[in-house]
């Protein structure tokens, strides 16, 4: 491991921030083994130097409240912005890069409005701008188009960028709240801000598309030219009427590519029952892709939130470090990986399906009982039909959760019975 | 763009080497942009140089039977190697990196086998050994792994990694076929090979969840000691049986870490239809991740198939260039990037939901009706329903395709008659 630790700034101390540190702290061994540099936050710059801190990372770290502090410290080797907004996070950003240090950032308005001029800047001066965390949350999305799926050319993108619309649209179809209800309900519950209209009515899933149009066509698209209708005006009724049909409703974001041309949005649409995205339900978000060579692909994950985001942010802040000094990581700075220790698949303890093919005579089910009531295994669900009732038939049956040896065990007793015709069969339930 | 093409040699010119190929040539203007070098198959090692090919990259390429041609040729930047096996395949790794030249591969079963001793040689020698393509085709879970969640302790990894076994099953299931059945009609469609063991007994799946072993816990899983179970005594009885409880079955790769030891193995188990990952259908793969900071992340695409394949060996090609040449790029090599050409919202192409709200009088139907039909949109199901009888009355319909131009026409007028009390709930459908 080298000796000098990456020194972080961090700007802004709220959710994210506290979660990436967090993170930092409970992961320190594990990211000491993939990365083999330590990450330190240095410095982090808050508003309000007096408020009180659940967390603080390290004894050392310093807080301040000048911007300074941060973008002219020639000691950080990168700054991570976290504080939102348009106007101090833009400051941070561009003197941060112009003073020669890479930028981490979460900042999807900022980006969505100003992003062009920054990538320029970043680009100009040779130096990173990443931004997993400013999309979905902790679903690697950004890096996905990036590179994984950089030599496709995007067909479509079809996604749910907001948790917070999600959640309330799952709410008040599941539940048949009205907009009002499943409002206070997502405030309750930390999913919608004190001032919502960000989320419920489409701007914020805005921001996101146009950062992801720019990363899956290479083009611009003007924030300001994108249609954007909310959830604000759902009515609890249309969901009903569209579940008759066999739909469910969801904010979508969208861009398709037509003749060179991009059509893009962000509205409330019908998906059917059966397609993957109509299953994203609560605070989760999801993108579907068709790419010209890999087909359909599919991101699902949570969307939001303090460790999911700060998971986000730490992937851009061990690629940088990785890129920078290790580029071929196969994973692991050492060549040589330990042995696992292996658990026995025996200990494994799961739910269990069961068939018996077994003689259609009374007392034979009690036996069977037994056996299994020996080694503890409880019985949760059965069935036993009469389809092909005769000299044998088959029982069926579900367990509660029992370890694998047990279940073992009672199947050599059971099924060395007379009244037992052939080997159980026998499957785990995830 | 820099002048020097990066050179690749290329072992194997197969489904996946052909469909590299293949988005090498109708994707080459998008990689230049991306890139800034452009890609060039130099040289392409085959067993039979007499074989007709189905397409040829460049007229320049030049085919050879002679590993020297690959392994010794230092105008090469990388080698991709796509043969498969354990004999050849090794040779022309070591034999790659030990001549200075970082290697992307798709061969599970080599890694899975003999991985360590490769990895150990790409460290040793400061080189790449990239190999996104071995592991569920087109999804970039490796990618996912090595980097955008490295920071995570991975809790849990849950995943559909052969696509033939799914296909079968998916058939098996819903159509009612057989093992059998299902496995020739999966011949018939190319999923699976003439000797379908690898698939069909679990050991593709083993090979890559060994592969996803070592990335997500940074600790080798002997390959020989992982407990491997295949689909290929299932019963279609059973799925029946399974469908009854609310259950399908799928073929699983799984592994968990309990306190320090590491449970995995291959095996079919129930999932409750519920579930995101009982909705893998087909021919698809997924895989479903826990981790401690981002909570569960699923990802899902085609796990097999020339061009999905080909997209993540591009990929792999693409990251071991960028890492060389432009460790920052933000995802385009320009600073600034064209405005897109917009095509307005009006001309998008979809289904519509409709809820009128009419007086409930004859002949109201009618003049919506005609309206929609001036429009030339067809209705495809309507609901009117007696809950809200009354004066006015809800009508509920979903359109056949239409331009949006039309129905906002056709609205523009509905709403303004005087049977319409309230203005049309209009969604679209995706």
């Amino acid at each position: 491991m080298q000796d000098k630790p990456i020194h972080i700034g961090l700007a802004g101390f709220g959710t994210v921030g506290t979660g990436l540190a967090r993170i930092l702290a409970s992961n320190r061994e594990w990211l000491d083994k993939r990365l083999g540099r330590e990450l330190k936050i240095k410095t982090i710059l808050v508003r309000d130097l007096d408020k009180p801190r659940s967390f603080i990372p390290e004894p050392s770290t310093r807080f301040t409240d000048k911007i300074e502090d941060l973008v002219e410290d020639q000691d950080l080797d990168l700054v991570v912005e976290l504080i939102g907004g348009l106007q101090t996070s833009y400051e941070i950003i561009n003197r941060s890069l112009t003073s020669g240090k890479s930028v981490v950032t979460a900042n999807k308005a900022l980006l969505a409005e100003r992003g062009p001029e920054l990538f320029a800047l970043a680009a100009e001066n040779n130096l990173g701008l990443y931004y997993e965390a400013s999309v979905a949350g902790g679903i690697p999305i950004v890096q996905t188009l990036k590179e994984s799926l950089a030599g496709n050319r995007i067909e479509s993108l079809t996604a749910i960028l907001n948790g917070t619309s999600n959640f309330m649209l799952t709410e008040m179809t599941k539940k048949h709240l009205d907009y009002e209800q499943a409002l206070i309900l997502a405030k309750e519950k930390g999913y919608a801000e004190a001032d919502p209209s960000l989320d419920v009515e489409g701007w914020d899933a805005a921001h996101k598309l146009c950062i992801l149009i720019r990363l899956a066509y290479g083009r611009d698209y003007p924030f300001s030219g994108l249609p954007v209708q909310g959830i604000n005006h759902v009515d609890p009724y249309d969901l009903v009427k569209a579940g008759n049909f066999g739909y469910v409703l969801k904010l979508i974001a969208q861009v398709k590519e037509r003749s060179g041309s991009l059509q893009a949005g962000v509205f409330p649409a019908l998906v059917n029952k059966d397609r993957m995205l109509a299953k994203v339900d609560g605070p989760f978000n999801a993108i579907l892709l068709e790419g010209n060579a890999v087909g359909p692909i599919m991101l699902y994950g949570q969307g939001a939130g303090d460790l999911p985001t700060g998971s986000a942010v730490l992937s851009d802040i061990m690629a940088l470090v990785n890129r920078q000094t290790f580029p071929n990581n196969t994973g692991f700075l050492d060549s040589q990986l330990k042995t696992a220790n292996i658990l026995k698949p025996e200990l494994t303890v799961s739910r269990h399906y069961l068939r018996f093919t077994v003689q259609d005579r009374p007392g034979v089910l009690a036996v069977l009982a037994r056996i299994m009531g020996e080694q503890n295994i409880s019985i949760a669900q059965l069935n036993q039909t009469q389809e092909a009732a005769g000299q044998y038939v088959p029982v069926v049956l579900m367990t509660h959760a029992a370890p694998f040896q047990q279940i073992k065990t009672a199947l050599q007793e059971i099924d060395r019975l007379d009244c037992v015709r052939s080997p159980t069969t026998h499957y785990r339930i995830l």
